[in-house]
């Protein structure tokens, strides 16, 4: 099992059941999705609240209800089967993980997937900038923020923000990158003092590890894909599938192509 | 006078000697060029120079030698009246302030045309990023770094930056702005603590006017087209000339076609 596999060979491997692991590493030069699906009811609003939100719910396809299939994420995808690992809400609370919905499917789901930073840390990477929590084999951290989000129906909550430390001109170059892939989260939402956007300290984030910040570098934020799952967590919806953080949907849509120009 | 001039009647005042004034402010939809005028013995050193240190000595037009008129610039140009100032360099000194060059022009003499900060800075203003120095009508500050330049013949010497304060979110957008537009200075060298860049202290720029730095902003640092100058004076160069700092050439090229994408 190797990075070499193709999303569609990937995705067979997790389909047939041999595949198990986070997707971090697989697959590199194509997006992976964080997923989100819920009854069609609540559709109309999560789609406003990405729409809203863009820097944290950047949309990489929507499924129409009851559709398993979204092509533009894949030709032979079934969203049911294809994704390592799937954690069930049920009124707000983490109720089930499981690793196919078949039987929890329902007529009435529809499929948000959601554009994942591991697509701009791809693009950072092959820019030559060192990210030390890829270095250190470690999540990369998460904090909560003060900066809200806007509304939609029950969908509210504020951004929650990943964030890796560089030297200013690695972060300069890594704002140039990311700008162009607003797909993927697009450029940061913040750099430097953390108690401008609320973050009490660096060293506990609320999600994900902390990693050190060296006296030459300076913090910086980009909006984060688990802002939708709070939301979510939040708005106590009676029933919500999302992925396992960290066992994303591998797409076969070309990181490249993602580039806004 | 005001803003609403084309470059061609801005360029027809100055012509005419109606206009000895700092260039800031008119024509802001077009680009402003800081002007090199030195003897063909020395073209392709600075040719060279200028492509090895492409942040601080972007290229908007070269001409042959002897030609004052770069239609690229200007369809009616005249480079050795259209300028609203001038100085002339003997031997690296300063030995000159001229409103025309017609008197010691000289067949071998050769044109450069450097983007300047005020492309950039008129994009940011309609992004609506406030420029304390513009806001408080001072010359922007301008440092000596350490930061080598790739020598070419006798021109090398170090960057010189200009520094703007900005808040953070405003820092980021500034960076995407800027780096779409290589042709007059392009995304930020530096962002952040002045010692890295060797600058000792802020307030002290070598070049221009301090502003005030708030708890809440960041020194965003972009190379200078002083740059060159320094490097010009330095190489001690028998003759050269150059616009009067603040004193630029007005040319057609709407900043926008300097857009790199």
């Amino acid at each position: 099992m190797t990075s070499a596999l193709t999303p569609a060979e990937l995705r067979q491997q997790v389909r047939s059941g041999h595949f198990r692991l986070p997707t971090a590493g697989y697959c590199g030069e194509f997006a992976q999705a964080n997923l989100v699906i819920l009854p069609n009811a609540h559709a109309d609003d999560f789609l406003r609240f990405c729409q809203r939100n863009q820097k944290a719910c950047p949309l990489l396809g929507v499924g129409e209800a009851g559709q398993w299939q979204v092509p533009k994420l894949g030709a032979d995808l079934d969203l049911r089967t294809d994704t390592p690992g799937y954690y069930v809400y049920r009124d707000g609370l983490l109720t089930e993980e499981r690793d196919r919905l078949n039987d929890i499917w329902q007529d009435d789901l529809v499929v948000f997937a959601i554009g994942c930073s591991f697509s701009f840390e791809h693009m950072l990477m092959q820019a030559g900038i060192v990210l030390r929590h890829i270095e250190q084999k470690k999540n990369v951290a998460m904090y909560r923020t003060n900066i809200p989000n806007e509304t939609a129906g029950p969908f509210a909550g504020n951004m929650v923000v990943s964030m890796r430390p560089m030297k200013a001109r690695d972060a300069i170059r890594a704002i140039e990158i990311t700008s162009r892939f607003p797909a993927v989260h697009g450029a940061p939402v913040h750099i430097g003092n953390p108690a401008e956007i609320g973050i009490a300290d660096l060293a506990r984030p609320d999600f994900g590890e902390a990693v050190e910040i060296m006296p030459d570098e300076l913090p910086v934020y980009w909006a984060c894909g688990v802002t939708p799952q709070e939301a979510i967590r939040a708005a106590k919806l009676p029933f919500v599938i999302t992925h396992k953080p960290g066992y994303m949907l591998v797409t076969d849509i070309p990181n490249s192509t993602l580039a806004a120009y």
